[in-house]
């Protein structure tokens, strides 16, 4: 590779909104996105929420001349909702789905039937390996009141996870999608911080689009008013997040927003907006000065919010035990009252209304033996990512101990420990 | 590192049986287990089926002094049974839950409730990274009709792809674990052949042990002696496979099992033998000869494996539509005599049959919904295995048309291919 290598790389994100029946006018939509891909020619276009995978054909269909690589991630009942659309040949993919994405009781909410999961894209441009990542967390139904809080944070640790340990050889690493985080929210600063990856909205130095970079807006026909009332720009969930890891520099050009309107017909192309960056890639000189944030502050700031993380996990698993517990409870009761009913019916007497309780008895037993187990399971899962985060918590306190200038993510390559890992 | 650099790794691998309430002898044997480990100070030792937690806190204190390194991975209802143990400081943590693994209804069998799953720790040693991976697969209770053989084949393939993707900065790799494969079923090949792991077995020129390297004998008091009827020698299901990446040679010094009886009190660790390895890692020289086993040979053996573990994932697929299509007819029966009843019910007549038929119509309905969405998971969850597998067929498939000399392991590294991915 040449000293004065440099890459240009556009990139397209959006969240499509397309649920089969019930988004507004999918399909004129998605023609209009593919129209907007083959006219813009984009080097990566990332999506999600395309829960048909016939919308995601006939979008291949479309784009086979500009996109000839292109990967739906299939996953859960109905799907993971995300696809990419490559100009460059897909070397590998694959991917990870979230061990926790919700109830499955909450059929209204729908997100545990999706399968929610990260895909991994490993593209060789021009000797440059890159690694490509697009995911869709859990969605926030109730920001003062959030019941899928800890399956986020967790969702969020381990798309860290998942990112740490498959991009070690990577040149540049890319994160784009609908991570249902606010930029301040805890499971977006665990990602940001354990990844070291940059938020593209804060480091261009050229963005256009909507007010304070948001992906969902008023001014889009398509979003309900009333729960953006509290945000009255809007809220910036979506994401272009990256780094470079070994000799290469990365920076964001520019970044785009559309803007509740689609900027030919005026009908916007989905409930969220769509981020458009331009990336250049350069070599880094071999002795690179070190990035004054990766000091000391930094590794506080991710012992900082290692710990809220910990701290919210916790009270996760022991909320998943208490479910499990009080179903515990229920299933205990439920054999009883089935004893009881069959000694009834046997004994005659209230006969009929004993067997008329029979099957009920039978529905709440099972229904709670699914609960148990759910949140158990449940349990099981929040447990472990609680057990990766306080071991990384570990080796972040010795190294700061140490006083060591290290970036937090190469943390743990740089220090032994000695003592066992705490359960 | 020095050019002379050399490193012995010894290694403990065991399926410990330890179910609680129905194992036999599961105390005495973990005791015994811990006493043998205590004894013997491997490097690493690394455990299956240690479904109680309270077993493995147990083993840790015990351990604690030679072993200050332990880690249990937590999965599914019950758990995924792995954890190990390390005389050197785990530097990091991390596992990934196979999709596909059995089914709920199966409950005798209670594969689907343990989560299975592929734990991973990154240790460095005299500057070296070791990337271990422990895993154990879903069991294989009737071999001649094998209605896991679909899942066990897209686990091997998760597990593949997992230690393709973490592994690229390592320079050893080393999986240990209870396949529940025969070294020559399709799985145990595709894991090999798409890996490039090494069987120590195969490659040890000094194995002391069972008749074959079996590691389930007839010989060892709590086997089956029925199930194990066909194989006079026993099975070998589990492994020890290894490799070097970059600039490494590694070599299987010894490997010993155990055969069927503990040396010091006549009873068996567990149904199971324990593996013991003795790995020499050293240093390669910068232009090593290639391996003759490298070239087309191995890149045709890949492709053929490649073919048909995708012929049997498709057969997968199919059979899982076709399940769930069954339970969606009988999703639509079900209403029909839900209507039915309701309005024989509201009728008169033959009112109360009607509705002590309501409730078990309800069940079968639920029961079928159940049924349709596990079954379209499954689909999903197969289909997606398939996909990838294809990818890497074509790969395989363009590197030979070049007539490339290259690792299969690496052949995504090495391509580029122009077409689109085909679904």
């Amino acid at each position: 590779m040449k000293p004065n290598f440099s890459l240009r790389l556009r990139i397209f994100n959006l969240n499509c909104w397309g649920i089969p029946y019930l988004s507004k006018h999918r399909g004129d939509r998605m023609k209009r996105l593919g129209d907007l891909l083959n006219m813009e020619s984009f080097d990566l276009a990332l999506l999600e929420e395309v829960w048909s995978e016939q919308d995601f054909q006939r979008l291949r269909q479309k784009l086979l001349p500009a996109y000839p690589a292109a990967h739906y991630f299939r996953s859960g009942v109905i799907g993971s909702g995300l696809c990419v659309f490559s100009k460059h040949p897909i070397q590998e993919f694959t991917q990870h789905v979230y061990t926790l994405n919700g109830y499955p009781y909450m059929i209204h909410h729908g997100d545990w039937f999706c399968g929610k999961a990260v895909g991994l894209l490993v593209l060789h441009l021009s000797g440059l390996v890159l690694n490509a990542y697009v995911t869709h967390l859990h969605a926030e139904y109730n920001r003062q009141k959030d019941v899928y809080l800890t399956h986020r944070v967790a969702q969020a640790w381990e798309l860290a996870q998942f990112i740490h340990h498959t991009s070690k050889k990577a040149d540049v690493v890319l994160l784009c999608g609908d991570l249902n985080l606010h930029p301040k929210d805890l499971g977006c600063r665990l990602l940001k911080e354990w990844t070291g990856l940059h938020d593209a909205y804060h480091e261009t130095r050229d963005f256009k689009g909507s007010e304070e970079g948001c992906t969902m807006v008023p001014e889009n026909c398509y979003v309900s008013q009333r729960e953006l009332e509290p945000f009255p720009f809007g809220i910036r969930i979506d994401y272009v997040l990256y780094k470079a890891v070994s000799g290469f520099y990365i920076s964001c050009k520019t970044l785009r927003t559309t803007t509740g309107h689609d900027p030919h017909s005026g009908t916007p192309l989905s409930d969220h907006e769509a981020l458009m960056a331009t990336l250049c890639v350069r070599h880094s000189p071999p002795q690179h000065t070190p990035d004054p944030t990766q000091g000391p502050a930094e590794r506080s700031r991710l012992i900082s919010v290692l710990k809220e993380a910990w701290t919210e996990l916790d009270l996760g698993v022991a909320q998943a035990r208490w479910w499990a517990t009080f179903a515990g409870y229920v299933i205990g009761l439920g054999l009883l009252l089935l004893a009881l009913l069959c000694a009834l019916a046997a004994g005659g007497g209230v006969r009929e209304v004993a067997i008329l309780l029979w099957t009920p008895s039978v529905g709440v037993l099972l229904g709670a033996g699914a609960v148990y187990l759910f949140h158990m399971q449940e349990a099981k899962g929040l447990s472990r990512a609680r057990a990766e985060l306080q071991h990384v918590l570990g080796r972040a306190r010795e190294a700061q101990d140490l006083g060591l200038e290290s970036q937090p993510a190469l943390l743990l390559g740089q220090q032994e420990r000695d003592g066992g890992e705490e359960q």
